[in-house]
């Protein structure tokens, strides 16, 4: 993957910070395991709630966190107060997701003056082996706050 | 929309049954408000827990209930006795998803004999006027229940 | 669909004369039959050349169709002075494309201030009957000229 | 990237007999440069009449070739007798496609039962250095050619 020379100096904890204000990943049980200059990996315990009719986890699940590493790949190279949004992603679902925990790792693959583009990986550990099981491509925007408030 | 003549003639008992086998629709509040042959409704009143770091609505949310009602809409379509299985989705985040309720629209554009393709539209309702805030494009597959197990 | 209001009221004449810079639609043939606010047809007849390896127009040149009929839809609701790029676009080929002709009819569903959705619909018209063989769904970016001459 | 081993012995002239039949790669004069088990790539000389309104090589070409490329990928690991068929792809264009040639270069990262997913990266050769255009996520099926025709 390419190396990145992150603009905010500060990049992790900018990171972690704006993660920490997400009411859904702790809603889920979702941590932030890695923060590098784009790269954002993202660990979830598999709860029996997250299930669909086939008791494997739901690609909805699977999508949540693959979508949050990758915003968080592109926010790790952008500059401090700014704000990132997804404009669009796609998800291919490659094998059923079952196991102990999934690990969402994204990478940037493109980082733009306004769009940033994402691949992200979801493995399935189970057994102590992982699974690939979703890959998702994804666009991102940097944003001034105020547009996403305003808009 | 094309109009269709379900290969099921309990398509709608058959849908409303795997819907409540799914553990995520409960554990997230979302609803099955309409199932006819080829189309789909879903309604998930919105829940401050959902929220990404700007105070709207994840994408994941948005993915999960728009993933859930093509997958219905397709599986209305299906012979009693298969199974469906998402392969991949597109989704357009259009704009941010605020408000009270969010609604997922399934329409089938294709049925084939293996895929089947889908496009929703989630829609936000606010202050009583629905706000159009993702559209996704979607594949589905038929399949045997015995190859979801054994994958 | 949703009804637009130009902002550049010689629309037609800037997406014609753009049109007309492209050498690729001459190459293949392709003719740009309708132009309105947020929406474009483009009309392909078929050639042999154009056949992968089964005798049905390839992928890529319904690809080709549908993305400039769209890029054109975002472009026509667009400022005189700006330019569009395609950012992404996601299609599923519906049926195997074979016929006379190809028409692609896009629509914007959603023009922003930076990004416009469009979705893009190709039909194979044969014997005098229109078959559904591809839809489109594409992000496109308003950029200024020199922004993609300098890139 | 995942190593495989073709079920067709013969994959390599499979795959370049069917690339033969092709009538869309010598109309654009593009060549099937590498064939591995799960990769192949594609080269194609860059003319003067693939461009679009800025100069640039149109989206549409890019695709035909990263298409052709997963296509084939697939098809390197598909048994003898049998066809491949592309269900879908989403393309995200990186940079600006010019130069003297572009390299499609496409990698199975899943070979299912029916269904194959692909990665395929374009780049573009300009002045002896790469540039890295685009990046398709594909998906592909296994089908019997009496499939196609009959359908």
């Amino acid at each position: 993957m390419a190396q990145f020379t992150p603009k905010n100096p500060d990049f992790e904890k900018t990171v972690r910070q704006s993660f920490a204000r997400q009411a859904l990943m702790p809603f889920i049980g979702a941590t932030l395991t890695s923060v590098r200059p784009g790269h954002v990996e993202i660990r979830l315990p598999v709860q029996e709630a997250f299930s669909q009719q086939h008791g494997i986890v739901h690609a909805g699940i699977v999508t949540t966190i693959a979508d949050t590493a990758g915003g968080y790949a592109a926010y790790s190279l952008m500059p401090a107060r700014k704000s990132v949004l997804s404009v669009e992603f796609k998800v291919n679902l490659l094998a059923p997701a079952r196991g102990e925990v999934l690990i969402a790792r994204a990478d940037v693959i493109r980082a733009g003056r306004t769009l940033t583009i994402c691949q992200v990986n979801v493995h399935a550990l189970a057994g102590g082996s992982e699974k690939h099981c979703a890959v998702m491509q994804q666009t991102l925007m940097e944003v001034d706050l105020a547009e996403i408030e305003g808009s």
